[in-house]
């Protein structure tokens, strides 16, 4: 269990650096045109993913979700304390990746305040289409095609950055930690709760439709 | 066959989405450099492709697009029953992702006269010659390597954005769809017939020519 | 054989398509930014690629290129009579393609004297280096895994668009159909020859390398 | 062992070339924009590394990295002579990438200053990084995908000039190489002690931990 709770940990950090780093340099070198710093944090988050997926699967199952761990809940394949531990490990990687980030960029390593205003309607639905088509091409994928698993969730990811008005953040780690970064990728902390409560109503929509779709793995 | 209806409509709705959303965050941050917003728009409509093909393709055979759909029936690999719910099921959902598209970016839902023009001789052109290309990488995959087909359909239509004169829409219910979005991808809706029945041509033509040329699956 | 002649015609034609079709939308979009031009000419070629590849090589092998039939003539995979009708189909595709193209983007079909100046000889050292590495990527991958040769063509020329000064033409056939097109990827008619002797000159230092280093296949 | 040394020299020599031509390309293109520029400097190596690890994989094992040599002489997968050897025909190869690639682009051979600078903490940080990084995508790839392992670094590195702040050299041939071009991805000579010693302290970091969290290939 130790090796697996630190699987989740290493691979959410991996993913948070590769979603805050990509952000960071993009943002100082985009030279105004946001479309291509937003074109260089989608394409180096998804490789990332691809690799994180690919490696830590058969040692973890590759989650680094906390909204993925829920899923795997629903369906009774994973125990209730073993999904705790995991939604931990990712909260805590996740915060690790941040700071490992910043000194890799020499910024200060905690920084509380992000000023990114993300909220309102539309940035919720977005968030809730986000998650909906994240589990869509994991369960989906397991049921379909298990070994291109890694390769979906990373182009899905790639192709969410531009096609949710949110970016895709489909992640609750991942959003707690954004909170903890004052740079292009981050989240104003007091809208953390409405990306996550959306997140979770894309589980629930994905628990309800998705087995009728696609059947079950 | 709900089953396989309801896969046909959610594929053609996640296309949509990521063809529209895409389009819309792009033209957002673009800075006004088109090149940047096509690239951005290619690659998120090719991720897509991907994922929804892999996923679906067990279910319904990942159509998604009344031209596909007609080709197989000319084929005679689908009786034209089928084939017709396939086409409305697709029209349905391709709707459907317009208007999940404007919510998540705080759009009116309904749109019903986008302006962007796309006519002439040179646009019909290349429909007709995106769509016989299409239908090539499907017919042709089918027969060469069929676990290809996924990554042949994304990457073709990534490549297509660029070399085909009106970007490849090769796909009625998508045609149809984009025209009641009066956004970067959108389309006049008094030019979506000259653009079906190009299309039309497309599948006729590689009706005569691909079974010569790669033979049948 | 029929079949195998048309199959490199088409496949020389499509390649000639995406080559040129994505240059001339890049230019007209790409509002002074060739790198971002160059960027999605690269991108469309190297999809291109992979699916003509994928699609055809069980008819003909999928050569597309007088450079490489050379290259297997010369290891007595081809017979010369065969090696001879698969160039002159791969020329008579690539101007087609050109003509296709043109239609599309509503050019002057003729064009006969492209003004893209490209000689001396860092540009043919050059197209020494870049046939010698297409020839090294298609026999080595021969050898080492054949069912990644269409990945591995594809993405060595989305990267030697970018590494070699020339940006990589390595293809007689592709080379004398950019001399009829006076836009982005067009070549000066008077520049063809050089480019011509350089790439025969790849597929000799590749014919004496190639074996020893990686085998035969 | 003439034929390893030898592939892993070429191998060296066209990841340098990758590496330094597309830089140099995208200078020359870039218009100022350097996001652009690393996009097209970062896709371009990580096509390369597909190419060469795929096709050389089963000649010499495909390192081009005296990091990755240096991890396999730790896990005892080399005797020493042999890793002695890879390194010298590595940093060979690495300064032979630079000489060709310099007369591609009709520069100077020889640049004996690199006027790049490229040091401090937070760089040294992002090398140590960027190499544990690395071979946590080869060692956990090859427990767990092997056949993954060109995609998995090709793509590792692709995002990782993105997401450290150094552009993750995470290579001491590579940097040795990169010391004699004044160009784009060059360095400082008086800097490259540092980035070696970063690179060995991930490689030292990455044999303490991998065995226990991805277990022994």
């Amino acid at each position: 269990m130790i090796r697996k709770l630190a699987a989740e940990a290493l691979g959410t950090a991996l993913l948070i650096i590769s979603v805050l780093g990509s952000g960071i340099m993009a943002a100082d070198l985009g030279a105004g045109n946001v479309a291509v710093m937003l074109l260089a944090n989608a394409i180096a988050t998804g490789c990332m993913l691809y690799c994180i997926i690919t490696v830590l699967g058969p040692v973890s199952g590759a989650h680094f979700n906390p909204a993925v761990t829920l899923a795997f809940l629903l369906r009774r394949k994973l125990p209730p304390r073993q999904a705790t531990l995991y939604v931990a490990a990712q909260i805590a990687g996740g915060l690790a990746g941040v700071w490992i980030t910043h000194g890799m960029f020499d910024l200060d390593l905690l920084q509380t305040a992000s000023t990114m205003h993300r909220t309102g309607g539309a940035q919720w639905f977005s968030e809730v289409c986000a998650t909906f088509g994240l589990l869509f091409v994991i369960f989906g994928g397991l049921k379909a095609r298990p070994e291109a698993v890694p390769a979906l969730v990373a182009l899905y990811i790639t192709g969410a950055y531009w096609f949710t008005a949110s970016t895709s953040f489909a992640n609750p780690a991942v959003t707690i930690a954004r909170g903890f970064s004052d740079t292009f990728a981050g989240i104003y902390p007091g809208h953390i709760p409405g990306f996550i409560i959306a997140q979770v109503v894309g589980v629930g929509l994905a628990h309800l439709i998705l087995p009728k779709l696609v059947g079950r793995h």
